[in-house]
């Protein structure tokens, strides 16, 4: 039941209506393995620079994330600052440095290449693929995010990387911008066409869905009374959706819901405190009663 | 088990990425009474000019709709014109001719003034104000729907009249202005303190969103693959909401859930067609159709 991930670890400076910070971890491998391990054993690949210290390296300690892969370089760890305004779905990025990021060849330790589910993070589509091709047996599952840089720039590439994808997990612009369709149920069917059976949009506050060909399901975002920092959203989200899925047994519909629920939850967490301060503590247990409040909220009898 | 509807007759003319129409029957009170007529008997008060045929007349007959409090008055309809892009929720108004419409005071006829329920569509609050004032013994329930316009310029009548309403109906720009609160959950509490105690939240194919004081209850839009026509949706959505209600015994928790449930259905049904076109044509049979699909769409088991 293991669970890769292959994808950045960085340091970020944020500002958001609640408050700012200089250098935090972040970075979607780091995201989304702290969620994933609430629920499953990760094996994390990325890369990081000198200025990594043992205090940054605490952060996986005590959880169920084997950092094996976490190669160090010379050179300064992946720097990325962004401000949010009101509206957390606006983002404004002001600084990325890939620094050691730059010159990364994802390499998987020899026990990672049995991993049965995968996560791609956003990263080059390149790349993408020579992870897939360090693994032995063809995964149970493998899903993918990518962004409107690598729909642009590097098409072929992600073509080819899509038709090894059973899930995508993008946001609707992105959704958009590759299936050059408008409507979300005809880019489904367009994107399904290149390789994924399953395309989970991310909509940041307006929540997520998931379309496959048996139907479409639809988990809002949680309300909260404050959100204090949007980093790290959806890749916490697919932590929470990577990580349920893993821990279970089979990939039936009521699971894939399952999965999409905890995925929310998951992100509802991140956001409630900068960095990872509020993903780092929480438990199994306000997890579940998080996923059940998910359930008031949605839930109806006919 | 009566509902009265108070609120504008009109013609539309109408662009959006599918097509055009010159001069279609519209009007908030139009598309309430015609989606609100599938689950109950409604009264309808409006007014519509000499250009108002026999022809367009026909859309109210041979359902529950009484359109005795409809006035005739010299001159022309209230006429609206505007044009949608690929986003359905980005609307350019194109020309607002209120006519008739600008000197409307409603009269409710005697048989009305026993309403049970109440909906006040988005007009002057002092008008909204002068309809409770005709009604006899306070309303079991009174929904009210306002914009931007109102909420600018004529805040102190808006809360005169929001004192008397239990449900306020409006969109999330809308809520922030009126609470001056980003935060819609925030939001809803400062609006609880000027009277309502529901607030439902219109987000357009975003879905909508009922906050009271037991907490929040989120519906997703139903996803469509062609939304021909976005005209209507809010003021459909009103009429299955207080359709349903008005037609239901008590109202519970459940009963509230369910009414957000069909409210999404026939707004739902409203966007398919130009105009009215398919909610004059939609059946019950239908609607709970669509309703089941409604729960295949967000319904899990934890």
């Amino acid at each position: 039941m293991s669970l890769l991930v292959v994808g950045s670890v960085a340091f970020d400076a944020l500002e958001t209506p609640y408050g700012k910070v200089d250098r935090t971890l972040g970075g979607a491998a780091t995201y989304f393995s702290i969620a994933a391990s609430c629920f499953t054993h990760v094996n994390l690949v990325g890369v990081v620079g000198d200025d990594f210290t043992a205090k940054d390296r605490a952060v996986f300690r005590g959880r169920r994330i084997d950092i094996s892969g976490l190669e160090r370089a010379t050179g300064k760890t992946f720097f990325w600052s962004g401000r949010y305004g009101q509206d957390p779905n606006e983002r404004v990025t002001l600084v990325t440095d890939l620094n050691v990021f730059a010159t990364f060849r994802p390499k998987l330790p020899e026990a990672f290449r049995a991993s049965r589910h995968v996560f791609l993070a956003n990263i080059d589509p390149t790349l993408q693929r020579s992870v897939l091709e360090q693994i032995k047996t063809p995964p149970r599952m493998v899903a993918l995010d990518t962004m409107n840089y690598w729909i642009e720039r590097a098409p072929a590439e992600l073509r080819e990387i899509l038709k090894r994808t059973h899930v995508l997990m993008i946001n609707d612009a992105e959704t958009r911008m590759l299936s050059s369709e408008h409507n979300l149920l005809r880019a489904a069917r367009r994107i399904f066409a290149m390789g994924p059976r399953i395309l989970i949009i991310k909509r940041g506050e307006h929540g997520a869905l998931m379309v496959d060909n048996r139907g479409a399901f639809a988990v809002p975002a949680f309300p909260l009374e404050e959100v204090h920092d949007p980093t790290g959203a959806g890749d916490s989200f697919a932590g929470g959706f990577m990580g349920y899925l893993a821990s279970s047994r089979g990939m039936s519909d009521a699971v894939l819901r399952r999965a999409m629920v905890y995925g929310s939850v998951m992100g509802s967490f991140a956001v409630e405190r900068f960095g990872l301060d509020r993903l780092r503590k929480v438990t199994r247990r306000e997890i579940d009663a998080r996923a059940r409040h998910f359930a008031k909220l949605t839930q109806f009898r006919l």
